[in-house]
């Protein structure tokens, strides 16, 4: 690996109309898609290119925030800046098509059918298809007039005060329906709350490993994420406090952590609000799928010990009904809501009034809380399944982690192995997983596959894909 | 009317977390909830206040572009800027809760129930709604596992497809289907090319009068809007080349004007593009009703005439079906497919599948089409039986403008009368109209009532409705 002189780039130019991060993001991304900078090559560190051409270190910044929401570069901690291993330009002349040079994502991969281990699915087969489709066709028969008209960009009133009374019951919030926003999915939600209460420069903590299309996300509104080391017991609230105590927010994952399925400790909860609530800072809780908890009860959510109003509560029913609803939910504090309905005015269009009829009908006729309370039953069998049949062909190559609930595994890789190299080959052979490397931000090595595990319906599934990834080690 | 003082507003602190826009924004506000600024009153001009802060120009006009995209100031051309007149605070006791002091919008007014006149609306009566309630049934019972897992977050490729191809036909845009960008809704497209093309800063040309949310939506992403005036022709692209000559994009509705109705004539659409295509700038097409043409064939879409690659075409399926689908389109030039993919990839999280798949059905079996036929003829007859109506009862106060498509009438007030004091009064009445005075940005007066006709449907009912508003007069 090579630094990469800067003397590489083509000069900035002061008189342009654009701005100068986005010269240096344009010019990166140029030196990329020409060749000039090669996969794995170190480019200058954020300060020493601050210090060479006199700008802002803030300009620097942003342009490498950019580039690396994009997947063009990588932050390797102390071992510097990198440009992405594995980088591949989409087309060959790309140098010839600078607006068009895109690159292949290695994260947040969504294949165009269905993969064994694909994370963030439920169950498909085990969706009670049959009671949703009849509930569909009746709404839609029942469709009047005034329900063709704009629904409400806050959310269906009726849907609403169903999401209301199910958060108070499953995950101890209290809250009045005018506090819950519908939204047409997490990456929504985000946008609503940056639109809201954030804005470009701001810095967030994020938990590190995380969720990687937070940090993309983020990283295209120009906000900072502060990575935040996560252990046993959930984001370290003590080093985002060392990192930036003055940061805007955080987003957490506090049921189980994304990816690492740790629940976070009351200590930290604690930890976490007092915080917020000393520097008016924001919590973002991101509760995926706080229902699938097998060792217990499921922890009432953290919003529900939020005593001065910091949390933001993003809820999704991609998890407990399925992805392609595209419905999603926000709690915000009662403080905040007229400024929630401005943003909402603003930005949301709302979501199809169909769909939040027919999952209201769901919820208020006891489908929804019955589906989840099988589900729960039956991700904890298959849950079990899945990590005997894959530790009897994988045991030796393989340790599977221990996790109180969630819905994937994390498979540990034994020795130098490359969880990344790995994952690609499985891609290749139709099998998905995600490396746990691609959802670290900042340095320290954990190889690992993270395995979707509640499409595995049979041990005999476990076993046969176990050796299937056996074969590609 | 008297100049506010900025003596009255508190002192700006350098040592802030919050910048100085903000602050600035934020004392503005807290002015006007304590009624230190009243309604009507003049504040200082931007260029005024800079010389008495020591700022840059670009901090005072972020502060008053998100003051004015929130309702709170309204600038008057040379008359100044003042306190948006007729403002009320939502709360009493706003002065004690500064971050909840919303304010009630007048304008893109969207009551809980459907009201005599209310626009954007299609004739809800004439809708197919047996048909799309057959398919829609259908739909959700054919529903497989592979249709629950996250649609793509382009849009579903058959749904693609049909939206090139009905271009391709009815609007004479030829592009792939993978141009065709599926969205839920008009502010979704505008907030997609914000994130793919705009910046914060980016100064934006907008028919002046013009549709108040696309204002108030760039305001909120810092994008300062730069009124262009709309004359018999349309947009008067000259006075935008004199304003701004180097702005980075441009929003037209080339159709039908919003709300003039007016159809860029071909001059000035050729102008349009040649100044885009010398600056590299963006023309996004605002398509919302080109089908409503009643006077002759309905006109080319502007896209159609773009050898340049620089037209962003913003379709939507609010109009020819119904708003409660939410459900509309963006087509990108080929050189922006990838820019646009990756943005839709951070943000876009897909629309529902369901949604998605009614639609492609109802449009693949032919009945799109005929719906569209059908209703060009059937709004050309209530536009008729509602100016007859409206004029027998109403022809010495108002003068109904001649206007070739679209789906409002413009009834011009005589003498002095305030649209604004009329727009309140029908509200109050259970009337819908919107304020034309409201659709304005800059100087000029021009006292018109918008009435939306496309659910007026008997000569009776248009001549009642007359008379309801005669005795607000």
């Amino acid at each position: 690996m090579s630094i990469a002189k800067t003397g590489n780039i083509p000069p900035l130019d002061p008189a342009a109309a654009e701005p100068f991060y986005r010269q240096i993001y344009d010019r990166f991304r140029g030196a990329i898609a020409s060749g000039l900078l090669k996969p794995g090559d170190r480019i200058p560190s954020a300060r020493a290119l601050t210090e060479e051409l006199g700008l802002a270190t803030g300009t620097i910044k942003a342009a490498y925030s950019l580039l690396a929401a994009e997947g063009y570069i990588q932050a390797r901690g102390q071992a510097g800046t990198i440009v992405t291993p594995g980088l591949k330009l989409r087309t060959p002349a790309a140098s010839a098509m600078p607006q068009s040079a895109g690159v292949v994502r290695t994260v947040s991969y969504r294949p165009d059918s269905i993969l064994p281990f694909q994370m963030g699915l439920p169950a498909l087969d085990a969706f009670p298809r049959k009671i949703w489709a009849r509930l569909g066709a009746r709404c839609v028969r029942a469709m009047q007039a005034s329900d063709m008209a704009h629904p409400s960009v806050y959310g269906l009133q009726g849907l609403r005060a169903e999401i209301a009374a199910y958060l108070h019951v499953s995950r101890g919030i209290n809250c009045s329906p005018s506090q819950v926003f519908v939204t047409s999915g997490y990456r929504h939600t985000i946008e609503l709350i940056g639109h809201a209460l954030l804005k470009a420069g701001d810095r967030v903590w994020l938990e590190d490993p995380g969720y990687p299309p937070t940090r993309e996300l983020l990283g295209h509104m120009q906000i900072a994420a502060v990575p935040v080391p996560v252990d046993r017991e959930g984001m370290v609230v003590a080093a985002g406090v060392k990192a930036a105590p003055r940061a805007r927010a955080a987003v957490v994952t506090p049921a189980h952590q994304s990816p690492l399925s740790v629940s976070l400790s009351l200590p930290r909860r604690l930890a976490l609000l007092d915080w917020a609530a000393r520097n008016k800072a924001w919590i973002i809780e991101d509760d995926y799928d706080g229902e699938y908890r097998y060792v217990s009860r499921p922890l009432p959510a953290l919003k529900s010990l939020d005593r001065d109003g910091r949390v933001l509560y993003a809820g999704t029913f991609s998890k407990v009904l399925f992805p392609g609803i595209r419905l999603a939910y926000l709690v915000v504090p009662q403080t905040q809501v007229e400024r929630f309905e401005q943003i909402s005015q603003a930005f949301a269009g709302g979501s199809p009034q169909l769909t939040q009829a027919i999952v209201t009908a769901f919820i208020t006729e006891g489908h929804f809380a019955r589906h989840i309370h099988r589900m729960r039953k039956l991700y904890a069998e298959r849950r079990e399944l899945a990590i005997a049949g894959l530790e009897s062909v994988l045991g030796k190559h393989m340790r599977i982690d221990a996790q109180p609930g969630g819905m994937h595994l994390i498979l540990r890789l034994q020795g130098k192995q490359s969880d990344r190299r790995l994952v690609a080959r499985m891609r290749e052979e139709g099998l998905y997983a995600e490396a746990l490397t691609d959802w670290k931000m900042a340095g320290g090595s954990a190889s690992a596959l993270l395995l979707g595990f509640t499409n595995v319906d049979s041990p005999a599934m476990a076993e046969n894909l176990g050796r299937r990834v056996l074969r590609l080690l």
